[in-house]
């Protein structure tokens, strides 16, 4: 057992450190004020300090890192890519497309990555690898309890040459944005089928006739117009191509799984880098502010709300870290009780710690003036994602029982 | 002891349920179309909807019910009110506005007839009874911890037969609103007198040469546009007639103390309002929607949640009718400290309830297709607004332990 | 509404408070003594000083106030009852017992006043009602979950002229003490009966053959040597009169319900005045002990658990008080939903408040030389009786889900 | 960054686990009858199958893990440390002894082995490693808050050859055993020095006169009679030779400082077990236990609690061991952070799933039928052990701060 890092990462974090203290927290104003005209104009362009950022990433050589163990990618594991993804959270409108490492994106690459034939790769995996176009991933639907998989209504009919796609989804994450070119779409091929061969996935270009993109959806009153929000689409006779099919029919839930471990601890890795900027701002500030007299960092209940947040922010570390180990030394299913339990922890660790932030920033800390609260508001999505934490603290616990039986 | 409401209470009541079963619960998509149309124009018009629930409300004579003891309005007392106000909070947005018993206005209300002289009651608090004008109330500042009153900055200078005003403040809730015609500022008049008594309150028309209204504070995202937002302000070389102080110089402090109590406990009772429409909105939807099988209502986590919601919302109801029946009976001061208590207790008990009923309305319950975000966003600010609540429960034990000394 | 004790109450209040002040809490230093006593000599006898103590109960007419209504103990309502054991509970070993108004004797008076024969109540009420003796309540069994009545296994079977029981109990209040002359003991007279005629009473005096009183149970590492600690008893082919059952075969239910409603509300008002005397503690010690140079009265962490417990406090005891009303106004079964709510809410409240008071007096809270470790086992104990918490929480929260359907 | 354990460590937890299914949890009810026999009997004799345990431990070479990096004892490092003490922690009465492994002896050995005279060493550390005697560390005093060294009252006066001891002390652990032959005693030798140069340690043999045992002092009931208890010691006139100073005069707060390290993660690494064998106790009730027709393992507020406590668990000992793995590589200083940050978070969360596994097994779970409750007060003690929590929080509060100056 060792804990320090290797120093491949040690290297990396390092070029990474710099590049947020040179290039990414410096272009944050500009980067508010871009997003903000975005609101005012409705519009949902990706502001366009981003393309300098990736630019200057890709000169770096901070690029792509996410994709474990991808040769072309540098390789790096799973465990050497968290301390960057967390690195990158610290600055979660920003830095994690710079480095084209942000979600959907990194979750649909690898999955052209691994089940792409070599059309899709070269028509889709390439440019996304380049931070040309971006995706999205098309799997909640609005009238149904998503976590449970076997509720999709989608439909994929196969139709001579092609499928046939009629249906709703929504929390559509990034496809507002006009420049998310694919929908990797989640729907049923065989109703009839064994309960987890019944779907499948297909790829699905925004231009193509039949397909909605009807609106975005709000979280707590933010559109997050910095990467495309969160859309509401409607598919009426959607035709594409039979190869637009992603492996076999049947194998979509097959797929959706091998998606989402990854996916899940690349969420829990950045909102640790969210929590540290939290952290950050909420010591800062107390330093700075004083009331009745001395600074508010004096105040008990404040230190209470410090010394708890890098507690629990720490633990919280370590588990997300051993789960990335895990899921390079056995596999995303050896790692499943794993990424189960950062799942459940990461939303509500994280959240605490926000909520005290916010409180020691006062009124402002709610406001525009800070990103406290959209950071906030980004966090409480996650205690849905790919089903709520019920769901997961439940096949957590069934787990354990089974240990002790 | 008795705790059943008397006959006038529940005569009120009665109507109030009808007024907002016939009238208001069948407005509110129409007045969500109208505020999402403000966002979409940048428009802080009030709903027109309103003035059709204001118009109806007058008829029905459900209004002005929150002026403690003023014969004019019927008389009632702050617990005859609390459930009428409870009620009203229900459609947080629609119903207090509609019974023209929203604030900030009605503690302004309440400030003229106790402070103002004549003048100022017919300029301000005839239309303001009436319904055909609102009021600001300009306290908070951007610079300094607002819960100490002796760090406020803005200055109000006399200067022949005028005062001149210099200064900023911001979170000026209802500024927005181009209807808002007037505002209650605090300022200081003598910073070098007794701590107490350096400041006092000015009447500020909207219109006068040298104010700014800069800009409109978001809260999670959020923009208040149902009721005029909470504006950031700028006062340069502000004048107004020196007849415009509300009582007499250095007596700002003492009205401002005159004005949070009954503000206080308001906010409270409607809070109470927004918990059990929340509590409504969790036991339907957990009824409705079916997971693995069967309606998540028969999962015992969200049974745990209904229960607790119950059992702390019927504690946190019970304390705000003693509260206002300690106003009643003993005065506000008397009240002081249950003040306090409500103040503390009732943003934390209403915002884990309505923490839970978003849970069980999964994503859609962030989303702008369900009030809960926003209530929650509202609810949130609590916990700051008149001094964060660490401010309070210290003041509140050292209080306690002043008993057992 | 209206929130002020009458006139008789606030009479009793101010005499109880005397007594207490007098007699009671001077007398805990020595009752301390003899329980200590009795655990070196492995006794269980109950400490003499409670003799005392109740001779001067009954001189000062402090005596049986339970009996809700009763016409022969002076009537007093639930509501008029309520802040009398809140007072009691301030010195919870001690003054229960002082004015015989302890459990499990209250819900066993309750039981034969309302239940018994006239030869019963000669027999067994009337020296209870005298304080002459005390009795026990056989309810809960090893090894069945308690919380579900039709588990109960130790069968009543009719035998000629008289019952032959046999079976086994544990958790049997006050049974150690050896002036604990009769039982109430709960059994199944007809399993085959429909769920819940299934059960019966029946009265079984100490003395008889066959019933044995195994041990003590211990809780928390306390025995409860002041009041006849917690006995697991054996009941072989113990033969009693068929007369002693206590109403009909079939009634066992119907009898536990009734008794169990106020008994529940007499612990929590027990409980708050157990509280109550904890926050006192808690600032008598957090005023007077002094670490880094000022007294721990002034951290901030401390004051925030203070406030806490005030705000939390105050609205237990509401809940409570409005709850002895309904029963009062609508009977038990009225107020079946609030006696569960201060059921689920009083141990959570008050073993938060007992928590913080020990941590207030350092390692000491937890020893022999303050009462607190035992107060808090005790109260810990209530998240048990008459079925876990889990159990009222479900049933409160299936009961709010109807009023929405 | 590797999470696995090497291979000694691997090897040795094998080793571990079988002596403690073959060898120590069968010995539980024997130890539990002799514990209550000690109980009964007012004895503090250690239970005779402790050395059963202690001869078997020796002969299978389970023994002396816990002093780090000592090449006499394997050489172990605190990491490889870490695993073994969880193990241990499982059985948390019988185990830590039985491999001569349990505080505060191992606290002891380690001060002699860094601080001690040869002399010193043969005397009393040569026996403690054998496991022939015990001993005590006395530190803790009656009438001020210990967490803050320079309130140390007992003195400490060279006279001639001699030292003279005038003081008091409590809870110290292991003193009531009549085999616990040594106490460490800290007390001043120059109350005029600097603040942390006031302090001296001192060995006070068990048989010296003037040194009275006074009493036990209970933990919510329990005296700990299986391993000596925590004594009240009163020191009047005791003399020692000059000799018996560890180290030189003014030294005591600095080795206090060392020994503190290692006691601390110590505590966290056997609680961490404590806490596995919670959670395996709650699984099997919960799996056993059968309410309203189901186990009570398929209820959703159960497996709340189970994965709540696995998911707590997981990150607790990650953050553990990664203090081991800073102790062995940059010192106890440089973990000084980190050896904080587990003192906090360990009582708070093996406290939360102690309550959860009582709450499981209902009433049974709080008596002496199961070890839950013994294992709650236990830990129960580590939220004021060598300073309240809150003492703790503040210092990491202020260095987090120092961060961001």
């Amino acid at each position: 057992m060792e804990f320090a890092f290797d120093a491949t990462t040690r290297d990396l974090m390092e070029r990474m450190n710099a590049f947020m203290d040179e290039v990414v927290y410096p272009a944050e104003p500009t980067a508010h004020e871009q997003i903000q005209r975005n609101y005012a104009e409705d519009s949902w362009e990706i502001p366009p300090v981003i393309e300098d950022l990736k630019a200057e990433a890709k000169k770096r050589g901070l690029w792509n890192f996410f994709l474990a163990g991808h040769p072309d990618q540098g390789g790096l594991t799973n465990l050497q890519y968290a301390p960057l993804a967390e690195i990158s959270g610290r600055s979660i409108q920003l830095a994690p497309p710079a480095i084209n490492c942000a979600a959907p994106d990194t979750g649909n690459m690898e999955v052209l990555s691994m089940f792409g034939t070599d059309e899709q790769k070269k028509q889709w995996l390439e440019p996304l690898l380049a931070g040309e176009i971006r995706s999205a991933f098309a799997m909640t639907e609005p009238d149904v309890a998503s976590s449970d998989a076997t509720n999709i209504e989608l439909s994929i009919v196969r139709d001579g040459d092609e499928y046939v796609i009629n249906g709703r989804k929504w929390w559509i994450t990034g496809a507002m944005n006009p420049n998310c070119k694919v929908f990797i779409v989640m729907g049923k091929t065989d109703p009839t089928a064994e309960r987890h061969r019944q779907q499948s996935m297909i790829l699905v270009p925004r231009d193509t006739p039949g397909l909605e993109v009807v609106r975005g959806m709000h979280v707590m009153g933010f559109h997050d117009r910095d990467h495309g929000g969160h859309a509401e689409l409607r598919f009426t006779d959607v035709r594409v191509p039979a190869s637009n099919l992603i492996g076999n029919e049947g194998e979509g839930f097959a797929v959706a799984q091998a998606r989402l471990g990854p996916g899940r601890i690349h969420h829990c890795m950045r909102s640790i880098g969210v929590a540290e900027r939290a952290v950050q701002m909420m010591c800062e500030r107390a330093s700075e502010r004083v009331a009745f007299g001395k600074p508010i960092a004096d105040q008990g209940v404040v230190r209470d709300w410090i010394a708890e947040s890098r507690v629990k922010l720490e633990q919280l570390r370590l588990l997300t870290l051993k789960t990335a180990w895990l899921m390079d030394t056995v596999g995303n299913k050896g790692a499943h009780t794993e990424i189960q339990a950062i799942k459940i922890a990461t939303p509500q660790t994280v959240e605490w710690i926000l909520d005290k932030a916010i409180q020691v920033h006062g009124a402002g800390g709610l406001s525009q003036d800070f990103p406290l609260a959209e950071m906030f508001a980004g966090i409480r999505t996650l205690r849905f994602a790919d089903g709520p934490d019920e769901v997961h603290k439940n096949s957590l616990a069934r787990a354990e029982l089974k240990k002790y039986r």
